[in-house]
Order: structure tokens, then C-alpha cells, then sequence
């Protein structure tokens, strides 16, 4: 995360809070990937009854605790970023790049079906 | 995601892509949520059926496949703030706050019982 | 599962497989129950980008695949189980019962509202 | 489900139980897979900060409340098999003996190289 002065600034914050309540021990990759998992779940039992039109108009109080579990996702992401030694900004350019070149848009666009099978 | 030029930067490219593609009619914040979390769980893959001790000690190609995981979830994760009007890194801000006042260092220090049962 | 026939034949035939492989090693709770999860996305993911309606009207050929993760779910639901020496058809069983007194039905009836708050 | 009464028993009972409240409307396939996995990720969240070793051996608090969570894991499996006319005990029988093929026990026995490469 060299280039993103923002998730460097998170990266560290979470760091001071790990050592301060000495739980590097419990941060192994294994166990944060299964905790961003169940964070990622949380989000999504938010939806999980809804429909698609719905779940883009979420009163207040309910966008309010789905930013906090989003919230959570990017914690947990840049703290295993971090434990894994990747550069997480520099690794969603080049997938961007990637994802480019996989979806030509000429021949995906607004086909469902086609969107579906990628 | 006012505050942080590298996310709004993300959102950005994200929008283009999609835009381009004729996606946004299958983004919906419910069918993104689900993404995201398929996207968590070829994440964990890589460590399920490693130790702890392993899942920290990754060779380079392992790492680079982990990595694009690693760069789909941010991708997604700001696509979806994005289309719920969350500004990420202002949530993920407030988020750490509210585990600081949660977890109070001298409480929690160093014990797996405590830190399991939070 | 003393009491489901079928279940206790699932249970016998996995612990067979996993002998002649050698992996109980591999299968502790933990390591089954993210397998297990792994596999409910990829069971998800066939539906991720369909509508609902889509959803309850898949071809043949994707059914087939669907099937194989429903599959793929229970086998690691009955080998976590038997880990765990829990009787998977007693546990169903009770939950039922559990959630009969939790949402009476008079109450909940037809209401999304209701029915995504409880 | 034609070949499991216990199976075909729970079956019966969840449709009794949606139909008194009015949820057909609610089990889409397609929610009916994010329910599933919202619950296996509640049943992983029981694991997460434990080792291996203390994930097989369970106090018996704990126990009761993980077999909760692999008692709603069935029951939406269950259901959405129902909702998807798959043959839910016929497909594990099928996946098992495509297993068997797959990892023949000569080549893949006790490595746990091999075995994370599968």
C-alpha cells in the first residue's frame, strides 16, 4: 500500500490496535480471511429478504448499520493486506486492467445471459 | 468517499466499466452483496485447508492469486458503497472509533476467552 | 443421528472415504466448517447475477451443477456433524420446534416487514 | 428426496411451516441461497478465533449453540432442494462416488499438498 495515503493511514491505525490489545497472535491470514467472511455475510443478510429495488432504498437507520459492516469488510481487508504484505490499491489497478481485457465491452454489453456465463 | 482521491479514483473506473458494459442493471446493492461474498470465499479458499502457520507463509504464486482476490473485494466493495451512497473510508473512520471504545485495551489484552466472547 | 437411517449412511461412507485418504488430519471443525461455507457460495454463486423468478427456473444443464453443490453442502454438513457428534435430524427437529414458538404464525403472516425484522 | 423419509419428513414440515406464514413469496431460490449461507457463516463465526485443536473440543454451551446453526444449515438446504426439485439425498450419493473417482485414495492419501491442490 504504498501509493494510497489513506489505507496506509488505516493500515497503521489497525496495527497500533492489534499490538495495543496484543492480538497478532489471533491475526494469522487463515483466521482473518474467515473473519472478513463473516463480515461479508452480515452485509449481505441485510439484502437477504429483500428485493433487488428495495435494497437500493434503505431508509436511514438501516444505511446507517449496512455502512458499518461495510465499514468492517475494508478493516479486515487492509489488516490482511497488510499481515500478507500485498499492496492492496496497486492489486485493484491491475485487476481493473485484467477485468478489462477479459470483458471486451463490445461483446458483453447489457446481455445478461452473457454476464452470467463470464 | 469525498475524503479519499485513491477510493474515489476506484469508484470512478468502476463506474466507466459498467456504464460501458450496461451492468448497472444487474447492480443492485443486494446482487452486489452477494458478489462481494463470493468473492470473500475464493479468498478463503486458499487457507481452508491450511495450518494458521502456513496461511502466513505463502509461496509467490499462491500470493499473487491471493492478491487478485484481495483487489475483487475492494473492487466490490466500492462499487457497492458507491451505489448506497457510503462514503467507505469516513464508515471504516467512525468503525474504528466505535471498536476503540468497545475493546478497551486494558480489558481485553492478550486473551483469547475475552477476545472469542466480544 | 441415531435416528435418520440415511444420515448415519452418509456419516459411515465419509468416514471410510476419509480413512483410505488419510485426512481426518484435515478435518478439524474449524478447517470443515469453512469448506462448508466455501461451498454455499459456490452454490450461491449460480445465482448471484438471476433474477428471483430466474432463479426458480433453471435449465437442465445448470440445475445439474446446482444439484452437485446442494450435494457437496450436506456431505460436509453430515461430516462436521459426525466431528462434532451432534445429531444432525434431532438438532433439525428441535429448530423447528424453536422457530414455531418464535414466529407464530398469526403474527408474521404475509408481512415482508415482519418477517425481515424477526 | 423420493429415497429419504427422514429428509422427506423435514420437507413436509418446512412447507407446512412457510404456507402457515405466507413465506413462498419470500423463498426464491435465490434468497433461499443467501439464507443458507448467511447461517454457514453464523455456524463459521463459532470458529473463527479458535485453533483446530480447541474448535473439536467444544464446551457444552457452545456445542448446543453450533448445533443450532448446523440445524438451520439443513433446514434451508432442505427447503431450497424442494423449492429446485433436487433429489437432495440421491445428489450426495452421486457426489460421493464422483469423489471417489476424482481423489483415488492411492494417489492422494495423506498429503496435505495434494490434498489443498484438489
Amino acid at each position: 500500500m504504498h501509493n494510497s495515503p489513506d489505507l496506509l493511514m488505516l493500515r497503521d491505525k489497525l496495527r497500533t490496535f492489534a499490538e495495543a490489545r496484543d492480538w497478532n497472535q489471533f491475526h494469522s491470514p487463515k483466521n482473518l480471511s474467515m473473519a472478513l467472511m463473516v463480515e461479508a455475510a452480515e452485509l449481505m443478510e441485510h439484502f437477504q429478504w429483500l428485493t433487488e429495488k428495495q435494497s437500493a432504498d434503505l431508509d436511514p437507520a438501516k444505511k446507517a448499520l449496512v455502512a458499518e459492516e461495510l465499514a468492517d469488510i475494508l478493516l479486515y481487508l487492509v489488516r490482511l493486506s497488510d499481515k500478507l504484505d500485498v499492496d492492496l490499491l496497486d492489486a485493484a489497478l491491475n485487476k481493473l486492467e485484467k477485468n478489462a481485457a477479459k470483458y471486451p465491452a463490445e461483446q458483453v454489453r447489457g446481455s445478461a445471459k452473457k454476464y452470467s456465463e463470464y
